[in-house]
């Protein structure tokens, strides 16, 4: 029986998140992280291993910040718990005792029940990789890829695979748009431009009927009845949070089917904590349990994890997903946090929008001008920011994150009116047309009108 | 007598954004903007209209959200004004009475005593499209020119200069460093090695004794003996605000030479206004005024008188200048906002600093991956964050507006350290290692053991 003070199940962002936050709080204690994979692929880096990192080799997430931490790797896999006697037991036999457990075994992706889907050829998203340096080998070698589901994953491997000369690209995506639970229409529609500029087809409000093939794939059929060629097919349709360990345990799961967790990320056993895809997340507006599965919500949950094994801090704790995203298609930011005009409407919000269009360049006659869109949405009653999206050029990509904090502080658009923003002619809108200050300024018209 | 009932002297981005401001504040206004040029140059554009732009025509601000937004355009030069009866008077013969009066009169840039500053072939950096234009035409015939201060006009000058073949460039500055009154030690050096790859000359610690030429400039002369060769000069020593127009009023101004003001932008006259690099600036920390002439601070105060001039409205003050200012040289944008570590030690400010280094894509073997490195200045007994300083590629271009708005909502490292952050391999900082945690995140360290 082995002991150590601090014991992480899983070595994917979350888990190593932890480890390094509960050794910076604990400097005292034992750290010890046991994951099942000797190579950990970076999970949103995945997309990009087909052409823009030539390999998976290149998408590792690197183990020197367990190193530098002190923070004990343990390659094994964690059969089972006894959370009585504070005990996890692995497949090679060990058993390790500890003081407190963060389990962090994240997610799989979703199997879904459609005829075919075992066939020869159809792959799903694993964070595995020898099985990604497979699928890389067979994508390189297809002639048409059909990927069922225009989540960011379908969305970005669409994207990433029609810099592949000779590949034909489909998306099928049972909603009317792609990004449709991510984004309102105006932004969605915007990432299908981009997608069909780069050639690739999409296939919305349709699902996939059957996968046909012999020995391999050789057709996708829609519901419709349209019939798609495809030599590969790729599921992209959603992942569920892996908890099989804690199935012969006391510890409660949630509405998704994750770990049930507090604010401070304990589980219902004590001593226990769950953090990252694998544990439930609540939403930061209403608290209710939400299926977000995201590296920012993973991160925070972690740093939160490895502030409270011992004792509770106040005003450390996980106050809810925001929900906050970003992706690139050709050249184009998306991001989105909090509430979409959707989701504030579908959740009871009383809400004002306010938009603003303007160039991320000033003068706009400056070479590479392009257009950058902003919507901010409010609450009617209070001007709280809820929520916004943002489409634009690279020089945008951290434009979320001014959004981001401002809801985590309860800023209100009175606030953001009188922003001060740094600008410059070659890196940002112009001062005078601030698009997060204009786009506040014309909810704040909306409110005065009511 | 022409009448109006909001009237603005000066269009600069200030006086424009306090017309559309005040309009859309008070619609049933008759609004009417003067200005004694033409065409109005944007400011901040002026270092790029020598390559970049290839022309002073592509740098003018667009009258159209004037036109938008009905307000009166006139062009014609202030003179005086009687505050009393509400008159300005106006170089081509007409007098206009109003309601309220906003000065926006900008600034000019100082001609420093030395000796042969009057040659032909010594250049100030004037917003004036005809003096640009020939400036342009001058520049591009140059072999040798010497930029006058290191500050960030004369830096991005230089750096604009240095993609014109054949001009030799350099810059004297008089400081240990270029742009050492806005950066700390290593933001500055890592400027001045992005210019010295782009073959500019800096000449630190030294400062011009005299400008020799007989018909035309010929020889710069430094403090210490040294001579280099000129055939143009440029002098970028920093503006003093236009004031003319108040001398013979009871209008004060304030310690920089300024229009003195309250926390509206009222002046010390019933029913007048001043904003931008005419007006004085007060220090968001200390409440003190400061020399500072920047667009963030402008276009705030802008909208801030555009928003009281009839009626006082609370929460809609000017909180005080943040300082916040971005640049880009050759690649690298560097941004700082608030306390540097050097200005908030000689402001008296109890502090401790938090830095991260990481990089802009992750995994970092995505091709153009770049570092990335965070300074962040926090108070030490509050935690509350006081400055920011940034150093890192195109993508990074939006991230001193987290940090700006983090001050401006009075933000504390513990609040900064579960920060939900939006990444995406190809726009941002791994979630795992964000630099804006993981530099408060040192802070906090170094705050727990004091």
């Amino acid at each position: 029986m082995n002991k150590t003070d601090i014991l992480i199940i899983g070595g994917g962002p979350a888990g190593v998140v932890s480890a390094v936050t509960a050794k910076k709080n604990y400097p005292e204690k034992n750290v010890t992280l046991v994951r099942d994979k000797n190579r950990v692929v970076v999970p949103c880096g995945i997309p990009y291993v087909f052409n823009r990192l030539d390999s998976v080799e290149k998408n590792i997430m690197p183990d020197k910040s367990l190193e530098k931490n002190n923070v004990n790797l343990i390659i094994d896999k964690a059969t089972s718990l006894d959370t009585e006697n504070k005990t996890a037991s692995f497949e090679k036999g060990d058993e390790i005792n500890y003081e407190k457990l963060i389990i962090a075994t994240g997610s799989t992706p979703i199997l879904p029940p459609i005829e075919g889907a075992n066939i020869k050829g159809v792959w799903q998203i694993k964070k595995d990789f020898e099985y990604l340096a497979n699928l890389r080998e067979a994508v390189i070698k297809s002639k048409s890829v059909v990927i069922v589901g225009g989540g960011f994953i379908g969305v970005e491997l669409a994207e990433e695979l029609s810099r592949i000369e000779g590949i034909k690209i489909t998306i099928v995506e049972k909603l009317k748009h792609c990004l449709a639970t991510t984004f309102d229409e105006g932004f969605t529609v915007a990432a299908e431009e981009m997608l069909k500029n780069k050639g690739v087809e999409i296939k919305t409000g349709c699902m996939v009927e059957k996968i046909i093939g012999k020995d391999k794939v050789e057709q996708v059929i829609l519901t419709g009845g349209e019939e798609l060629p495809a030599d590969l097919v790729i599921l992209s349709i959603g992942a569920k949070p892996n908890v099989a360990l804690i199935e012969d345990t006391q510890i409660k799961t949630g509405k998704y089917g994750g770990i049930w967790v507090d604010e401070y990320m304990r589980t219902s056993e004590q001593d226990v904590f769950a953090i990252g895809d694998c544990s439930e997340t609540r939403d930061f507006f209403t608290g209710q349990h939400v299926p977000v599965m995201l590296a920012s919500t993973a991160s925070m949950e972690a740093r939160v994890a490895g502030s409270n094994l011992y004792q509770l801090k106040f005003l450390k704790q996980n106050k809810g997903s925001l929900n906050t995203f970003s992706t690139y298609i050709d050249g184009l930011v998306l991001g989105v946090v909090g509430l979409t005009e959707e989701k504030a409407n579908s959740d009871g919000f009383e809400i004002v929008t306010g938009e603003a269009q303007c160039t991320n360049h000033h003068p706009g006659t400056l070479p590479g001008t392009k257009p950058v869109v902003v919507k901010l949405v409010f609450s009617k009653s209070s001007g709280t920011l809820l929520g916004a999206q943002i489409m634009g050029p690279e020089n945008m990509s951290e434009f979320i994150n001014i959004v981001s904090l401002a809801i985590q502080e309860k800023t209100t658009a009175y606030d953001l009116e009188f922003l001060q923003v740094s600008t410059h002619p070659l890196l940002t809108p112009a001062p005078t047309v601030s698009p997060i200050i204009n786009a506040s300024r014309s909810a704040i018209e909306k409110i005065e009108k009511k």
